[in-house]
Protein backbone atom coordinates (compact mmCIF):
# COMPACT_ATOMS: atom_id res chain seq x y z
CA UNK A 1 0.00 0.00 0.00
CA UNK A 2 2.68 2.33 1.06
CA UNK A 3 6.70 2.58 0.09
CA UNK A 4 8.61 -0.20 -1.66
CA UNK A 5 9.13 -3.33 0.80
CA UNK A 6 13.00 -3.84 1.62
CA UNK A 7 14.52 -6.96 3.09
CA UNK A 8 15.73 -6.65 7.24
CA UNK A 9 19.63 -7.07 5.67
CA UNK A 10 18.77 -4.82 2.45
CA UNK A 11 17.49 -1.98 5.18
CA UNK A 12 20.15 -2.75 7.78
CA UNK A 13 22.76 -2.33 4.57
CA UNK A 14 21.48 1.31 3.48
CA UNK A 15 24.25 4.05 4.21
CA UNK A 16 23.20 6.91 6.43
CA UNK A 17 19.88 5.31 6.87
CA UNK A 18 18.05 6.38 9.93
CA UNK A 19 15.61 3.04 11.33
CA UNK A 20 12.48 3.03 13.60
CA UNK A 21 11.02 -0.34 14.78
CA UNK A 22 7.12 -0.93 16.09
CA UNK A 23 5.88 -3.66 16.96
CA UNK A 24 2.28 -5.18 16.97
CA UNK A 25 1.25 -6.71 19.83
CA UNK A 26 -1.57 -8.77 19.88
CA UNK A 27 -3.59 -11.62 21.06
CA UNK A 28 -6.84 -13.95 20.66
CA UNK A 29 -9.84 -13.60 22.64
CA UNK A 30 -12.56 -14.78 23.24
CA UNK A 31 -14.55 -12.14 24.99
CA UNK A 32 -17.83 -11.09 22.89
CA UNK A 33 -18.69 -6.83 22.83
CA UNK A 34 -21.81 -6.21 24.43
CA UNK A 35 -22.77 -10.23 25.12
CA UNK A 36 -22.93 -10.90 21.69
CA UNK A 37 -20.06 -9.63 18.62
CA UNK A 38 -16.90 -11.42 18.91
CA UNK A 39 -14.02 -9.34 19.45
CA UNK A 40 -11.85 -11.88 18.19
CA UNK A 41 -8.12 -10.11 18.88
CA UNK A 42 -6.95 -7.85 20.89
CA UNK A 43 -4.26 -5.15 19.03
CA UNK A 44 -2.70 -2.46 20.69
CA UNK A 45 -2.01 1.03 19.52
CA UNK A 46 -1.42 3.84 21.30
CA UNK A 47 -1.90 7.80 21.44
CA UNK A 48 1.65 9.43 20.32
CA UNK A 49 3.21 12.47 21.93
CA UNK A 50 2.80 14.12 18.55
CA UNK A 51 -0.92 13.86 18.73
CA UNK A 52 -1.44 10.74 15.85
CA UNK A 53 -2.10 6.95 16.38
CA UNK A 54 0.98 4.74 16.39
CA UNK A 55 2.53 1.26 17.50
CA UNK A 56 4.76 1.05 20.44
CA UNK A 57 8.31 1.49 19.64
CA UNK A 58 10.99 4.47 18.01
CA UNK A 59 14.30 5.22 16.58
CA UNK A 60 16.99 2.77 16.81
CA UNK A 61 20.81 3.22 16.50
CA UNK A 62 21.99 -0.06 14.67
CA UNK A 63 25.37 0.92 15.11
CA UNK A 64 24.73 0.58 18.51
CA UNK A 65 22.15 -1.88 19.50
CA UNK A 66 20.75 -4.35 17.41
CA UNK A 67 17.35 -3.64 16.41
CA UNK A 68 15.44 -6.31 18.10
CA UNK A 69 17.25 -4.75 21.52
CA UNK A 70 16.64 -1.24 20.47
CA UNK A 71 13.14 -1.98 19.74
CA UNK A 72 12.58 -4.40 23.24
CA UNK A 73 14.32 -0.91 25.29
CA UNK A 74 11.67 1.32 23.36
CA UNK A 75 8.85 -1.08 24.82
CA UNK A 76 10.39 -0.96 28.48
CA UNK A 77 10.07 2.70 28.35
CA UNK A 78 6.57 3.18 26.96
CA UNK A 79 5.28 -0.35 28.62
CA UNK A 80 7.17 -0.15 31.74
CA UNK A 81 7.93 -4.04 31.31
CA UNK A 82 10.46 -6.17 29.73
CA UNK A 83 9.32 -7.84 26.70
CA UNK A 84 11.87 -9.17 24.23
CA UNK A 85 11.23 -9.04 20.67
CA UNK A 86 13.70 -11.30 18.57
CA UNK A 87 14.53 -11.44 14.84
CA UNK A 88 11.93 -14.07 13.95
CA UNK A 89 8.74 -11.45 14.91
CA UNK A 90 9.97 -9.67 12.24
CA UNK A 91 7.40 -8.93 9.51
CA UNK A 92 8.77 -6.22 7.07
CA UNK A 93 10.96 -3.06 6.32
CA UNK A 94 10.27 -0.12 4.40
CA UNK A 95 11.26 3.74 3.26
CA UNK A 96 8.75 6.21 5.72
CA UNK A 97 6.61 8.32 3.47
CA UNK A 98 8.56 11.43 2.63
CA UNK A 99 6.09 13.19 4.17
CA UNK A 100 6.18 12.17 7.74
CA UNK A 101 9.81 13.43 7.91
CA UNK A 102 9.28 17.23 8.03
CA UNK A 103 12.76 17.92 7.04
CA UNK A 104 14.90 18.62 3.91
CA UNK A 105 15.53 16.43 1.41
CA UNK A 106 19.01 16.54 2.32
CA UNK A 107 18.13 14.93 5.89
CA UNK A 108 18.69 10.97 6.40
CA UNK A 109 16.03 8.53 4.67
CA UNK A 110 13.90 7.11 6.92
CA UNK A 111 13.47 2.88 7.32
CA UNK A 112 10.48 1.85 9.28
CA UNK A 113 11.14 -2.00 10.75
CA UNK A 114 7.88 -3.89 11.98
CA UNK A 115 7.49 -6.56 14.00
CA UNK A 116 4.35 -8.42 15.28
CA UNK A 117 4.19 -10.43 18.37
CA UNK A 118 1.50 -13.17 19.46
CA UNK A 119 0.76 -12.69 23.71
CA UNK A 120 -1.74 -14.68 25.74
CA UNK A 121 -4.84 -12.10 26.89
CA UNK A 122 -3.37 -11.93 30.38
CA UNK A 123 -0.56 -10.45 29.25
CA UNK A 124 -1.87 -7.75 26.93
CA UNK A 125 -4.67 -6.56 30.22
CA UNK A 126 -0.98 -6.54 32.23
CA UNK A 127 1.17 -4.35 29.52
CA UNK A 128 -2.11 -2.03 29.76
CA UNK A 129 -1.82 -1.37 33.41
CA UNK A 130 1.98 -1.53 33.43
CA UNK A 131 2.13 1.33 30.47
CA UNK A 132 0.02 3.86 32.83
CA UNK A 133 3.10 4.13 35.13
CA UNK A 134 5.65 3.73 32.69
CA UNK A 135 8.34 6.02 31.96
CA UNK A 136 6.96 7.59 28.65
CA UNK A 137 3.31 7.83 29.96
CA UNK A 138 2.38 11.10 29.62
CA UNK A 139 5.46 11.81 27.21
CA UNK A 140 6.04 9.95 24.32
CA UNK A 141 2.90 8.30 24.92
CA UNK A 142 -0.88 10.31 25.88
CA UNK A 143 -2.47 6.32 26.38
CA UNK A 144 -2.70 2.78 24.66
CA UNK A 145 -5.60 1.83 22.63
CA UNK A 146 -7.09 -1.59 21.50
CA UNK A 147 -7.60 -1.62 17.68
CA UNK A 148 -11.54 -2.81 16.76
CA UNK A 149 -11.33 -5.35 14.36
CA UNK A 150 -15.26 -6.15 14.25
CA UNK A 151 -17.82 -3.98 12.25
CA UNK A 152 -21.08 -3.38 14.34
CA UNK A 153 -24.72 -2.75 12.48
CA UNK A 154 -24.29 1.47 12.19
CA UNK A 155 -20.78 0.93 10.77
CA UNK A 156 -18.81 1.70 14.38
CA UNK A 157 -15.54 -0.48 14.73
CA UNK A 158 -13.05 -0.65 12.15
CA UNK A 159 -13.91 1.53 9.39
CA UNK A 160 -14.13 4.74 12.24
CA UNK A 161 -10.92 3.56 13.61
CA UNK A 162 -8.90 3.86 10.35
CA UNK A 163 -10.39 7.13 9.56
CA UNK A 164 -7.87 8.61 12.24
CA UNK A 165 -4.72 10.31 11.50
CA UNK A 166 -1.33 7.91 11.39
CA UNK A 167 2.10 8.63 12.48
CA UNK A 168 4.34 8.06 9.25
CA UNK A 169 3.90 4.09 8.11
CA UNK A 170 1.53 2.91 10.56
CA UNK A 171 -1.69 2.67 8.87
CA UNK A 172 -0.33 0.65 6.43
CA UNK A 173 1.64 -1.63 8.71
CA UNK A 174 -1.73 -2.08 10.72
CA UNK A 175 -3.73 -2.82 7.44
CA UNK A 176 -1.06 -5.26 5.55
CA UNK A 177 -0.45 -6.78 9.05
CA UNK A 178 -3.76 -7.52 9.61
CA UNK A 179 -4.21 -9.51 6.21
CA UNK A 180 -0.74 -10.77 6.39
CA UNK A 181 -1.73 -12.64 9.85
CA UNK A 182 -5.32 -13.32 8.68
CA UNK A 183 -6.96 -11.72 11.57
CA UNK A 184 -9.88 -9.78 9.05
CA UNK A 185 -10.14 -10.66 4.94
CA UNK A 186 -9.30 -9.08 1.64
CA UNK A 187 -12.99 -7.92 1.54
CA UNK A 188 -13.35 -6.50 5.16
CA UNK A 189 -10.18 -4.67 5.11
CA UNK A 190 -11.29 -3.31 1.72
CA UNK A 191 -15.16 -2.43 2.92
CA UNK A 192 -13.47 -0.64 6.20
CA UNK A 193 -11.32 1.32 4.16
CA UNK A 194 -14.35 2.44 1.67
CA UNK A 195 -16.13 3.25 4.69
CA UNK A 196 -13.23 5.41 6.63
CA UNK A 197 -13.12 7.69 3.45
CA UNK A 198 -16.65 8.23 4.27
CA UNK A 199 -16.28 8.95 7.72
CA UNK A 200 -12.98 11.02 6.96
CA UNK A 201 -14.86 13.27 4.63
CA UNK A 202 -18.02 14.17 7.08
CA UNK A 203 -15.31 15.01 9.70
CA UNK A 204 -13.48 17.21 7.08
CA UNK A 205 -16.70 18.71 6.55
CA UNK A 206 -17.15 19.32 10.36
CA UNK A 207 -13.35 20.94 10.39
CA UNK A 208 -14.07 23.07 7.52
CA UNK A 209 -17.66 24.69 9.47
CA UNK A 210 -15.48 24.78 12.63
CA UNK A 211 -12.88 27.07 10.91
CA UNK A 212 -15.33 28.99 9.06
CA UNK A 213 -16.85 29.94 12.88
CA UNK A 214 -13.51 30.93 14.45
CA UNK A 215 -12.97 33.42 11.09
CA UNK A 216 -16.29 34.74 11.35
CA UNK A 217 -15.59 35.50 14.85
CA UNK A 218 -12.63 37.08 14.71
CA UNK A 219 -13.65 39.27 11.63
CA UNK A 220 -16.00 40.79 14.46
CA UNK A 221 -13.75 41.57 16.57
CA UNK B 1 -19.13 25.46 16.20
CA UNK B 2 -22.07 22.86 15.75
CA UNK B 3 -25.99 23.01 16.57
CA UNK B 4 -27.76 25.65 19.12
CA UNK B 5 -27.20 25.94 22.79
CA UNK B 6 -30.14 24.58 25.21
CA UNK B 7 -30.24 25.48 28.88
CA UNK B 8 -30.26 22.57 31.00
CA UNK B 9 -34.01 22.93 31.93
CA UNK B 10 -34.78 23.42 28.67
CA UNK B 11 -33.09 20.46 27.55
CA UNK B 12 -34.95 17.93 30.43
CA UNK B 13 -38.65 19.79 29.35
CA UNK B 14 -37.76 18.19 25.84
CA UNK B 15 -40.71 15.69 25.04
CA UNK B 16 -39.55 12.17 24.52
CA UNK B 17 -35.56 13.53 23.65
CA UNK B 18 -32.80 11.21 24.91
CA UNK B 19 -29.87 12.41 26.65
CA UNK B 20 -26.39 11.62 26.89
CA UNK B 21 -24.13 13.67 29.26
CA UNK B 22 -20.34 13.48 29.00
CA UNK B 23 -17.48 15.15 31.17
CA UNK B 24 -14.07 16.23 30.37
CA UNK B 25 -12.11 15.88 33.57
CA UNK B 26 -8.94 17.84 33.29
CA UNK B 27 -6.06 19.15 35.59
CA UNK B 28 -3.12 21.74 35.74
CA UNK B 29 0.09 20.13 35.32
CA UNK B 30 3.71 21.49 35.63
CA UNK B 31 5.43 18.68 33.70
CA UNK B 32 7.32 19.43 30.32
CA UNK B 33 7.41 17.28 27.33
CA UNK B 34 10.63 15.82 26.62
CA UNK B 35 11.95 18.61 29.58
CA UNK B 36 11.28 21.98 27.48
CA UNK B 37 7.50 21.78 25.94
CA UNK B 38 5.36 22.98 28.85
CA UNK B 39 2.15 20.66 28.18
CA UNK B 40 -0.12 22.73 31.12
CA UNK B 41 -3.19 20.65 31.06
CA UNK B 42 -3.98 17.13 31.33
CA UNK B 43 -7.41 16.41 29.48
CA UNK B 44 -8.89 13.00 29.77
CA UNK B 45 -10.49 11.34 26.52
CA UNK B 46 -11.16 8.15 25.50
CA UNK B 47 -10.86 5.38 22.40
CA UNK B 48 -14.74 4.18 22.20
CA UNK B 49 -15.77 0.50 21.29
CA UNK B 50 -16.94 2.23 17.75
CA UNK B 51 -13.97 3.18 17.02
CA UNK B 52 -14.34 6.62 17.31
CA UNK B 53 -12.36 9.31 20.18
CA UNK B 54 -14.91 10.67 22.89
CA UNK B 55 -15.52 12.18 26.29
CA UNK B 56 -16.04 9.52 29.17
CA UNK B 57 -19.95 9.35 30.01
CA UNK B 58 -23.22 7.90 27.87
CA UNK B 59 -26.80 7.50 28.12
CA UNK B 60 -29.16 8.93 30.67
CA UNK B 61 -32.64 8.32 31.14
CA UNK B 62 -33.95 11.66 33.34
CA UNK B 63 -36.91 9.71 34.31
CA UNK B 64 -35.15 7.39 36.19
CA UNK B 65 -32.25 9.73 37.79
CA UNK B 66 -30.79 12.78 37.95
CA UNK B 67 -28.72 14.07 34.67
CA UNK B 68 -25.74 13.71 37.13
CA UNK B 69 -26.18 10.64 39.27
CA UNK B 70 -26.09 9.01 35.40
CA UNK B 71 -23.00 10.42 34.24
CA UNK B 72 -21.47 9.56 37.51
CA UNK B 73 -23.27 5.94 37.17
CA UNK B 74 -20.98 6.20 34.01
CA UNK B 75 -17.70 7.19 35.04
CA UNK B 76 -17.94 4.49 37.67
CA UNK B 77 -18.21 1.86 34.96
CA UNK B 78 -16.07 3.20 32.77
CA UNK B 79 -13.13 4.34 34.80
CA UNK B 80 -13.50 1.84 37.75
CA UNK B 81 -13.88 4.74 40.45
CA UNK B 82 -16.56 6.89 42.42
CA UNK B 83 -16.11 10.32 40.97
CA UNK B 84 -19.67 12.54 42.18
CA UNK B 85 -20.38 15.02 38.93
CA UNK B 86 -22.66 17.98 40.34
CA UNK B 87 -24.70 20.24 38.48
CA UNK B 88 -22.54 22.93 39.17
CA UNK B 89 -20.05 21.03 36.62
CA UNK B 90 -22.55 21.63 33.91
CA UNK B 91 -20.93 23.26 30.89
CA UNK B 92 -23.36 22.93 27.66
CA UNK B 93 -25.94 21.20 26.76
CA UNK B 94 -27.66 20.78 22.89
CA UNK B 95 -29.38 18.66 20.10
CA UNK B 96 -26.38 16.24 18.56
CA UNK B 97 -25.48 16.30 14.91
CA UNK B 98 -28.46 14.41 13.09
CA UNK B 99 -25.85 12.44 11.31
CA UNK B 100 -24.51 11.18 14.80
CA UNK B 101 -27.83 9.10 15.30
CA UNK B 102 -27.89 6.58 11.93
CA UNK B 103 -31.56 5.55 12.36
CA UNK B 104 -34.28 7.17 10.81
CA UNK B 105 -36.06 10.59 11.11
CA UNK B 106 -38.80 9.44 13.51
CA UNK B 107 -36.40 8.49 15.85
CA UNK B 108 -36.12 10.55 19.57
CA UNK B 109 -33.52 13.72 19.00
CA UNK B 110 -30.49 13.22 20.99
CA UNK B 111 -29.66 16.10 23.58
CA UNK B 112 -25.60 15.99 24.98
CA UNK B 113 -24.60 17.92 28.20
CA UNK B 114 -21.39 18.56 28.57
CA UNK B 115 -19.63 18.69 32.00
CA UNK B 116 -16.21 19.54 32.90
CA UNK B 117 -14.45 18.91 36.34
CA UNK B 118 -10.83 20.08 37.24
CA UNK B 119 -8.55 17.67 39.26
CA UNK B 120 -5.11 17.26 40.68
CA UNK B 121 -2.87 15.54 38.54
CA UNK B 122 -2.41 12.64 40.95
CA UNK B 123 -6.21 12.33 40.37
CA UNK B 124 -6.08 11.68 36.97
CA UNK B 125 -2.97 9.48 37.29
CA UNK B 126 -5.26 7.33 39.40
CA UNK B 127 -8.61 7.54 36.58
CA UNK B 128 -5.82 6.34 34.43
CA UNK B 129 -4.43 3.49 36.23
CA UNK B 130 -8.02 2.23 37.55
CA UNK B 131 -9.78 2.52 34.22
CA UNK B 132 -7.53 -0.13 32.48
CA UNK B 133 -9.23 -2.56 35.23
CA UNK B 134 -12.95 -0.86 34.85
CA UNK B 135 -15.94 -3.15 34.10
CA UNK B 136 -16.06 -1.24 30.94
CA UNK B 137 -12.79 -1.63 29.68
CA UNK B 138 -12.31 -3.78 26.56
CA UNK B 139 -16.12 -3.18 25.73
CA UNK B 140 -17.41 0.32 25.99
CA UNK B 141 -14.13 1.80 26.28
CA UNK B 142 -10.75 0.45 24.52
CA UNK B 143 -8.63 3.07 25.78
CA UNK B 144 -7.91 6.16 27.87
CA UNK B 145 -5.72 9.16 26.15
CA UNK B 146 -4.48 12.36 26.65
CA UNK B 147 -5.36 15.50 24.64
CA UNK B 148 -2.38 17.05 23.30
CA UNK B 149 -2.97 20.48 23.90
CA UNK B 150 0.62 22.32 22.61
CA UNK B 151 2.22 22.73 19.00
CA UNK B 152 5.43 20.96 18.83
CA UNK B 153 7.86 22.65 16.13
CA UNK B 154 7.11 20.15 13.13
CA UNK B 155 3.48 20.96 14.14
CA UNK B 156 2.35 18.27 16.51
CA UNK B 157 0.05 18.52 19.13
CA UNK B 158 -3.13 20.28 19.15
CA UNK B 159 -3.89 19.66 15.36
CA UNK B 160 -2.91 16.35 14.69
CA UNK B 161 -5.59 15.56 17.33
CA UNK B 162 -8.15 17.77 16.12
CA UNK B 163 -8.18 15.92 12.69
CA UNK B 164 -8.98 12.26 14.17
CA UNK B 165 -12.87 11.50 14.17
CA UNK B 166 -15.36 11.87 16.91
CA UNK B 167 -18.38 10.36 18.09
CA UNK B 168 -21.40 13.34 17.95
CA UNK B 169 -20.64 17.00 19.28
CA UNK B 170 -16.91 15.36 20.97
CA UNK B 171 -14.81 17.36 19.03
CA UNK B 172 -17.06 20.62 18.97
CA UNK B 173 -17.39 19.96 23.04
CA UNK B 174 -13.62 19.45 23.42
CA UNK B 175 -12.74 22.82 21.26
CA UNK B 176 -15.42 25.19 22.98
CA UNK B 177 -15.04 24.09 26.43
CA UNK B 178 -10.77 24.67 26.06
CA UNK B 179 -11.97 28.23 24.58
CA UNK B 180 -14.08 28.36 27.57
CA UNK B 181 -12.10 27.49 30.43
CA UNK B 182 -9.37 29.67 28.54
CA UNK B 183 -7.60 26.82 27.88
CA UNK B 184 -6.04 27.76 24.85
CA UNK B 185 -6.34 30.69 22.80
CA UNK B 186 -9.04 31.57 19.97
CA UNK B 187 -5.63 32.67 17.57
CA UNK B 188 -4.38 29.05 19.23
CA UNK B 189 -7.49 26.97 18.10
CA UNK B 190 -8.24 28.20 14.89
CA UNK B 191 -4.97 27.63 13.63
CA UNK B 192 -4.91 24.31 15.47
CA UNK B 193 -7.73 23.80 13.22
CA UNK B 194 -6.64 24.96 9.89
CA UNK B 195 -3.73 22.59 10.22
CA UNK B 196 -5.81 20.01 11.06
CA UNK B 197 -7.63 20.14 7.95
CA UNK B 198 -4.36 19.86 6.20
CA UNK B 199 -3.44 16.50 8.26
CA UNK B 200 -6.74 15.36 6.97
CA UNK B 201 -6.48 16.19 3.76
CA UNK B 202 -3.31 14.11 3.32
CA UNK B 203 -4.87 11.25 5.11
CA UNK B 204 -7.48 11.06 3.05
CA UNK B 205 -5.21 10.87 0.24
CA UNK B 206 -3.22 7.83 1.56
CA UNK B 207 -6.55 5.75 2.43
CA UNK B 208 -7.83 6.27 -1.25
CA UNK B 209 -4.16 5.05 -2.48
CA UNK B 210 -4.81 2.29 -0.19
CA UNK B 211 -8.26 1.76 -1.58
CA UNK B 212 -7.12 1.89 -5.28
CA UNK B 213 -4.80 -0.72 -4.09
CA UNK B 214 -6.96 -2.66 -3.03
CA UNK B 215 -9.45 -2.77 -5.61
CA UNK B 216 -6.83 -3.33 -8.25
CA UNK B 217 -5.63 -6.50 -6.25
CA UNK B 218 -9.38 -7.93 -6.25
CA UNK B 219 -9.45 -7.54 -9.70
CA UNK B 220 -6.10 -9.63 -10.81
CA UNK B 221 -7.75 -12.50 -8.84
Amino acid sequence: MASRQLSRAEALACPGCMHACHVMLYCDTKTLLFGSLPIRHIILMQMRFDGLLGFPGGFVNPSEESLEAGLTRELSEELGVALPILEEDHVDSRYAPASSSSSSSSSPRLITHFYAKKMEEEQIRELERAATTATDHGQEVLGMVRVPLYTMKGGGGLAPFLSHSFAGNARSQLADTLLHLHLVSPEELREAVACSLKIQASAAEELRASLASAEAKRKLL
